[in-house]
């Protein structure tokens, strides 16, 4: 077997594991069962596109972590987590995609093992990979025990980054500029969107000198023109064309570690209105920064944003940021804090945010995004350093 | 707004609706929230990088399905379903990632203003993208209404492609040559792992003749030596090495359709065992494609695979296929039949499988594998065509 290649120390994993045990503690649960794929590696290292089945990881107060997970991936985790391969556990295949049996039967039976029959055990009730199911049949294999929900307790304790984990987005950010810088060279009116995606992706996977890249957790977006105004759509073979704007929403990926970065081009000679969504935007962008303080708060950079907006009459109906750093498909967001008006958290350095005041009105969009590191001292430090505008070609 | 390219017809979709309400009929359900995002696009064409928050079609017996969603994405509906624009609706941004809020009951107030407050409302309980806590908030939303389980009722009625689906998977597949091809040529011993996989995506996102690429559901894997054991270990920086065999496991995909094609390439001199394993798992491969004819079961596959893999003495713990077509991350696979011993499922013309028997034992791997069509008559067709074995370069 090739030696593990743990992304980071196992003094690191350690820490990660007291700060959770430590909020377990105070929330009185005896066990913390986790299937937030991020959740999963930033505890225990582990690694694969293996989240499409139930699995996850076994939390406990005084004893390495559990990973458990379909037979077959358990060979997965032992090349990966950090944990001694007696703490691998597996469920056979029969239970993949069964109408008879649920592998929360199975985990029930290694929960009760555990002596954990009428303990309280904490669940991440509102993640993508635990189902309304999951929690059903769990609850019926263990009728004495109980489920608090402790969606996002691991997620809060990834809030304030390592300088490990800073040194991972940095090379992220340093494959997030070459790929902008690559698609602002390769877009011109006639071109065909997949044909700039394809040098997206191969940008992205060459990475940079001293970082090989990772899939992003969420693929490029680029809308063009009237389309822009739907944040989501991908893209398809219709060529670029001229007298549209496209905005360009990516992400390099180091280790699974991302630092988003956007930009706009447009094609031909850009319209009034969006050299004044434009301008104000950039405008919101440096206010939003210049808050962005150890000790200030995230509505703080929110409001920064939205004054000189409201003046170029821009309404933002959205939030204008999120934490990142290690992430799963399907969101690279770290689902804690929102930058938005009724968000006090208090800003401690550290951590990280992707600044995303996406412009998406009627029939228009804009997107100039910066993705942020909060210092000890100082407004926010911008990881990627590309020039924060409309980028047009004539 | 640019025109609406919309995959298929009409026609198609209300073939579509009509199977789907049929079996809500059966199951006396009087509405159904659908989840899952390749059942989304199955029924309205919906398409958008915006299944990372909660959102779903209602599917009524007498009117027109809703989709609902973020209000950002409404841009990205309007722009992508065949229903009019009365027919998409959004809930507030505070809702999302929200401790005080949470979509569902947007959504049960909308279910509610649809007469629904009593109602049989069946939800996909064990998706993804339908958390324990969404069907929580919902049924505490709408008290009076009942939930129940219909996990897979339209993945069931998505098993017989359409001649115009089937087109779309052929493309497909012939990127899936391309990228196979591809990768065959460009794997030498000390090239990096990651630039390969640059490669792949490249040749993915180009695409062939008349087909763009989009992005598969699933990430290339491609786990080298004893790495190979793990079927989802995704790749990094290393560079290949004589001596070792590599799984490539890849989708070309076209329109969100999908044809897997797997195949095994070793450097160097490949072991006796291997060459057993490869030889046995090749008369599987004939076995079972033998046997996926209109009439027979999906268990009849399975045990004419196991046979000669148990002669050699390999025994497989795995189920060795499941269906395949239109899909969203995180999965490909369509999450109904399995090719199992248990599943007796009859094959029928125009379903559609990954036949995936990979062997993934205790320090190897090898996979071989085939996207197949059960034709009306005859051995299932291979979308694929590609030497059936694992490749050498001396």
């Amino acid at each position: 077997m090739t030696a593990i290649d743990l992304p980071f120390s196992l003094d690191e994993y350690q820490g990660r594991l007291a700060r959770t045990r430590a909020e377990m503690a105070v929330r009185g649960l005896d066990a913390l069962f986790v299937t937030d794929p991020s959740n999963q590696a930033w505890l225990t290292g582990y690694d694969g596109w293996s989240f499409y089945v139930h699995q996850g990881v076994i939390v406990l107060p005084d004893a390495d972590p559990i990973w458990w997970g379909r037979n077959q991936d358990t060979n997965g985790a032992v090349r990966t987590v950090w944990m001694g391969n007696d703490r691998v556990r597996g469920y056979a295949d029969n239970f993949v995609q069964s109408t008879e049996r649920h592998p929360m039967q199975d985990l029930g039976r290694h929960l009760a093992d555990l002596g954990l029959q009428t303990a309280r055990i904490g669940v991440e009730a509102d993640n993508y990979y635990f189902s309304a199911k999951a929690m059903q049949s769990l609850q019926e294999t263990l009728p004495n025990a109980v489920f608090p929900d402790a969606t996002a307790l691991v997620n809060w304790q990834r809030g304030i980054k390592s300088d490990a984990e800073i040194a991972f987005m940095r090379k992220a950010a340093a494959i997030s500029e070459k790929v902008v810088d690559g698609l602002l060279e390769r877009v011109e009116p006639g071109v065909p969107k997949n044909e700039v995606v394809a040098e997206i992706y191969r940008d992205a996977i060459r990475g940079v000198d001293g970082a090989w890249g990772d899939y992003p957790a969420i693929v490029p977006l680029l809308p063009s023109g009237s389309d822009a105004a739907a944040p989501h759509l991908t893209w398809d073979g219709r060529p670029f064309a001229t007298g549209e704007a496209t905005f360009f929403e990516i992400s390099g990926c180091y280790r699974r570690y991302h630092a988003p970065l956007c930009r706009t081009l447009f094609l031909g000679d850009p319209p009034d209105f969006l050299k004044r969504a434009e301008a104000a935007l950039a405008e919101g962008l440096e206010a939003g920064l210049d808050v962005a303080r150890a000790g200030n708060r995230a509505c703080d950079i929110a409001n920064a944003l939205a004054a000189p907006l409201e003046r170029a009459g821009i309404e933002r109906g959205a939030r204008c940021g999120y934490p990142i750093g290690l992430s799963y498909p399907p969101d690279w967001g770290e689902r804690t804090v929102s930058l938005r008006a009724e968000d006090e958290t208090v800003l401690e350095p550290g951590m990280t945010f992707h600044f995303m005041p996406g412009l998406w009105m009627q029939d228009w969009g804009l997107e100039i995004t910066e993705s942020i590191l909060i210092r000890d001292e100082g407004p926010a430090e911008t990881f990627c350093n590309r020039p924060r505008k409309m980028f047009v070609k004539s």
